[in-house]
C-alpha cells in the first residue's frame, strides 16, 4: 500500500499553496509539455490516475472527454475536487495505485501527473492501465526525473569556479527514498529512466515520446526561477500507446 | 564532419593501452548487458558503425554472422582490424558516421559500440540505419550516458558527508562538449535519453529495451573500482527494431 502523505494536515496544508494547486494546470511549466502528448481527448474515456484537487479532470471535460474517472488515495483531495464540481460525467473514487484494479478495455486514454513516483509495483501498475485500455489508446505521464530522485542528499551544490550543480550519487541503486516535503519522511520509489521504460514495454506498450522536462525560454523570461530547470531534469514526461 | 581524434597519435597510443583495447570485448564491463540485447546473431548480415580495432566483427563471425561490414572513420583502426584477420566475411570501410550513406535493406543487425556521441546528426544517422535494415531488423548501440556527459567540468566530487557524488549541469543544454581525454579538446554531442529515444521513433524504430549500465554485482567482487558505476551511468544501451 502506498503512502498517503498528502491526508496528512502539515502537507496537505503546504501542498495546498504551491502554484499547482492555486492555479491549476496553469501553475505547473511542465503542463504546455505534457499536454502536447496527449491525443485530442474529444470524445474519449479517460482515466486519470492521481488526480488531486481534479484540475486535469475539469480541464478534459472542457475539452469534450465524455467522462473521466478521477482516482487518487488521498480524501482531502478528492472532498474538494467533488465540491468543486457538479458535473456528472466526472467520478471521484479512492484508490490506491499500488493496489488498483480496473475494466478490461473501458479507457481511450490513462493520464498520470506526479504519482507514479509514490508506486513501488510499477510493473503490476502498467499491467493494470495496458489491459485497461483500448488497443490504440493512449497512456500519458509525469513522474519525478530519477536524476531528481536518486541522490542520498538531493539538493543543489555549488562548485569551486561558483556553478550551481545538481550532484548524483546512487542512480543506480534503485529503491525508496525518504525525504521531507512539507512533512517528514516522504516515501518516493526511485528507478532508472530505463527500468520505467523497459516496464512499459514488458506490459505491451510502445514508447511514443519521452522528454525531460526542460522550460522554454519563453517560461524562463516570465519566471526567471526556471532557468535552474535547465542544470537537471526535475521531470520525466512518457507517451505510450497500448 | 566527425572530429577523427582516434588517429591522432597522443590518443591512438593512450586508446590503445585502455581494457577494451587490450582485452576486447571482455576488457569492457558493459559488454554482457550489450550483449544480452543482440539477437542470436547467426545467419545474419550485420552493420558496425564505429567498429574500432573489429573485436565486434570477429565476435559475430564465430558465432555464425554471414557478413559483417565494419565502419570506422580511424585509418589507424582500421589498419589495425585488417591485419588481425584474413576473413573474407568481414569487410572494413572507412566511413564518418556524420555523412554515411548504406544501402537499402541490406543488414538483418546494425551495432555501434560507443561511436554515437560523437555524431552530431543522429536523426540523419538513424534514419540513414533504418532504411538500411530489413523490416524487423535490429539496431543495438551504447552510447555515453547524458548524465557522464552533460556537465561543464564531469569527474567525481566529495559531498560534505564524505560521500562521492557526479555534479551534474547543463543537462537541458544539448549541444557539443569539449573534453580532454588522451588528447586535447575531444568533440562530442550531449544529448538527452529523451532526444535519442525521440530521433530514433522519428525515423521509424521501435524501442525494445533501454539500460542505463549498472555493473552486476559479480563485476564489482571481480574489480571493486567498478563500485563507483553505480553512482551514476557512464553507458547508455538501447535496442530498437525497425
Amino acid at each position: 500500500m502506498a503512502q498517503n502523505i498528502y491526508d496528512r494536515p502539515d502537507f496537505f496544508e503546504g501542498y495546498s499553496r504551491l502554484g499547482r494547486s492555486v492555479e491549476g494546470l496553469d501553475g505547473a511549466p511542465e503542463w504546455p509539455a505534457l499536454r502536447a502528448m496527449l491525443p485530442d481527448v474529444a470524445g474519449l474515456s479517460i482515466v486519470d490516475l492521481g488526480c488531486g484537487f481534479g484540475w486535469f479532470c475539469h480541464w478534459a471535460r472542457s475539452h469534450g472527454a465524455t467522462e473521466v474517472l478521477g482516482l487518487d488515495l488521498s480524501e482531502k483531495m478528492l472532498a474538494r475536487a467533488r465540491a468543486a464540481s457538479a458535473d456528472e460525467a466526472i467520478t471521484y473514487e479512492r484508490a490506491d495505485l499500488d493496489e488498483l484494479s480496473l475494466p478490461r478495455a473501458r479507457f481511450d486514454l490513462a493520464y498520470s501527473s506526479l504519482a507514479l513516483h509514490y508506486v513501488s509495483d510499477v510493473a503490476r501498475l502498467f499491467a493494470t492501465i495496458h489491459q485497461a485500455l483500448v488497443p490504440g489508446g493512449s497512456f500519458v505521464f509525469s513522474t519525478e526525473h530519477p536524476i531528481y530522485m536518486a541522490p542520498t542528499n538531493p539538493g543543489w551544490s555549488i562548485d569551486a569556479a561558483g556553478r550551481k550543480t545538481w550532484p548524483v550519487d546512487r542512480y543506480l541503486v534503485e529503491g525508496p527514498r525518504r525525504t521531507d516535503w512539507f512533512t517528514k519522511g516522504v516515501l518516493k520509489y526511485h528507478r532508472t529512466v530505463g527500468t520505467t521504460l523497459n516496464r512499459l514495454i514488458e506490459a505491451g506498450f510502445t514508447i511514443g515520446h519521452v522528454e525531460e522536462f526542460r522550460p522554454t525560454d519563453a517560461q524562463i523570461a516570465a519566471r526567471p526561477e526556471l532557468a535552474e530547470e535547465l542544470e537537471r531534469p526535475m521531470f520525466l514526461l512518457v507517451q505510450a500507446r497500448r
